[in-house]
C-alpha cells in the first residue's frame, strides 16, 4: 500500500515532539480530500504546525485543523469528537486515530502517591481521555464495509515492564494497552496498534535526564514516526498487537 | 510459618464476598494484640462481620475496627490511613494491606464509554484508591528491620487477558497489577502479591450471570481465601508475582 487512502486522521498531542513528526509523516500519504485533526492544548503551536504542513501539501488536497483543547476533560474529548461529526459527511475510506498524548508525570517513590486526585487527574489525561475519544469517534464512524478503521495507541515498554519510581506512567502506560487490547478483541474491524515508539528526542526526555539523570541514546522523532506509518501502509501486523521501536 | 505475627491487617471491600471470607481466614491467625480493619461503604454489614469474628475470636486478642468509607473519594483514603495511624503507636511485626475493594463497572461495548468522567469515576474506585492507599499506609508504617510488609492486590485473570466489552474491567485490573508490580520492584522490602481469587459466589457473579448470561462454575469464597491465606503463610512466592486460584 502506497497510501493511506482517503481518510480523517486524528493526532492527540500533535503540538510538538512525536505527535508532531507523525502529522508531518501522515500528510503527504492522504489522499486529496483528507482531513487531518490536529489535537493539543496549545492552540499557538497547532497553528504553527498547520502552516508547516499546508508549505508542502496544497490546501485543496489536505484539509487541517487544530483542535485546541485539553483532553483531560470531558469538554476536550466532547469538543475534539464534535469536529470529527463536522466531518462525516465527507466521503473517506480510512479513519486513523493516533492516540499520542500522553505525559510523563510525577516521577516520585511510590509512597509518595498518598493523594487519590493527583493519581486521578494523571489517569484521566493518561489513560480516560484516549478511551473516550475513541469510543466518541467509532459512534461517528461505525464500522462499515469499504471503510478502514485504524487505531494507534502510543505506547511504552513500560507499558510492560514495571520501574522503580515510575508508578503513574507504568500505570497508565498498561492501563492503555489493556483498553486497546479489548478494543482489538471486540471489534475485528478496527485494526488496533500498540506501538512503543522508543527514547525521542523530546522535551520528555529532556525532563527525565533533568529528574532521574539518566541520559538516554535518543532517536529522532521523525526516524520513529516513519517506523510506525509504514507499519500502517504495511499493515500486516495483528490487530492488538503490541510493537516496540526496535523490533520493527 | 503458623501464625501471621503480632499484625496489623487492613482488608478493603470487606463487608462481603471475598474480603469478608478473608476476615474470616485471617482473625485465627493473628497473633494476640493484633488489629484488624475493616473497610467498606457499609457500617452496617461491618459491624455484622465485626459481631460474627468476635464470636469465635477473644475481643482480647483481637481489635477490631469498622472503617465506613468509600474508597473512591480521598475523604475516604485520608480516613483509612488515619485510622491506621492511630494503631502505629501499637508495637507490631507484620503490616498486612489486602487490596480487595473493586467492582464490576459497565459491561458495554467499548464505543458506549464516550464520557470521560464514568471511565474516570471507575478508576478513582478502582485503580487510584488502591495506590492510594497502600502509599498512605507505607507512610504510616516504613519499612524497617523486623517488620514484615504484605501487600495484596486481589486481581483478576482479566488483568493478563482482555475480554470483549469487559474494557472498564480489564483496564482497571491490568493498571492495579502494573501498579503493583512498580512497588514490588521499587520497595524489596514490602511482598507483594498479586492474587487472582477464580470465580467465586458474589454478588458480583449474579451480576454478571445476570447482564451477560454467562455462568461459571462458582466456587466458594472461603476456598479461594483460604488458598490466598496459605500463600501469605508459606510466604514462598516472588513478590510482585501474579498467582491464579487455579494454579496455587
Amino acid at each position: 500500500m502506497s497510501t493511506l487512502g482517503k481518510g480523517i486522521c486524528i493526532i492527540t498531542g500533535a503540538s510538538k515532539g512525536f505527535g508532531r513528526a507523525l502529522a508531518h509523516e501522515v500528510s503527504p500519504l492522504l489522499e486529496p480530500g483528507s482531513v487531518l485533526l490536529l489535537v493539543a492544548r496549545s492552540g499557538a503551536l497547532l497553528q504553527e504546525l498547520k502552516e508547516e504542513l499546508h508549505s508542502f501539501t496544497d490546501k485543496q488536497q489536505l484539509a487541517v485543523h487544530c483542535v485546541a483543547v485539553d483532553l483531560a476533560t470531558r469538554t476536550g474529548v466532547n469538543e475534539t469528537v464534535r469536529i470529527v461529526r463536522q466531518e462525516a459527511e465527507n466521503k473517506i475510506d480510512h479513519v486513523l486515530l493516533i492516540n499520542n498524548a500522553g505525559s510523563l508525570g510525577d516521577i516520585s517513590e511510590f509512597r509518595s502517591f498518598t493523594d487519590i486526585e493527583t493519581v486521578n487527574s494523571y489517569l484521566s489525561f493518561n489513560v480516560s481521555s484516549a478511551l473516550a475519544l475513541t469510543a466518541g469517534v467509532l459512534q461517528v464512524f461505525p464500522c462499515r464495509v469499504g471503510l478502514r478503521w485504524s487505531v494507534v495507541n502510543v505506547s511504552s515498554i513500560l507499558a510492560l515492564n514495571a520501574l522503580p519510581s515510575w508508578v503513574l506512567y507504568c500505570t497508565a502506560k498498561a492501563a492503555r494497552h489493556a483498553v486497546f487490547s479489548v478494543l482489538a478483541k471486540e471489534e475485528p474491524n478496527v485494526k488496533v496498534l500498540s506501538y512503543s515508539p522508543g527514547p525521542m528526542d523530546t522535551a520528555m526526555q529532556v525532563d527525565i535526564l533533568r529528574l532521574t539523570g539518566i541520559r538516554h541514546c535518543l532517536y529522532p522523532c521523525q526516524e520513529s514516526a516513519a517506523k510506525l506509518i509504514k507499519l500502517l501502509l504495511d499493515n500486516d501486523f495483528t490487530s492488538g498487537k503490541h510493537l516496540d521501536f526496535f523490533d520493527v
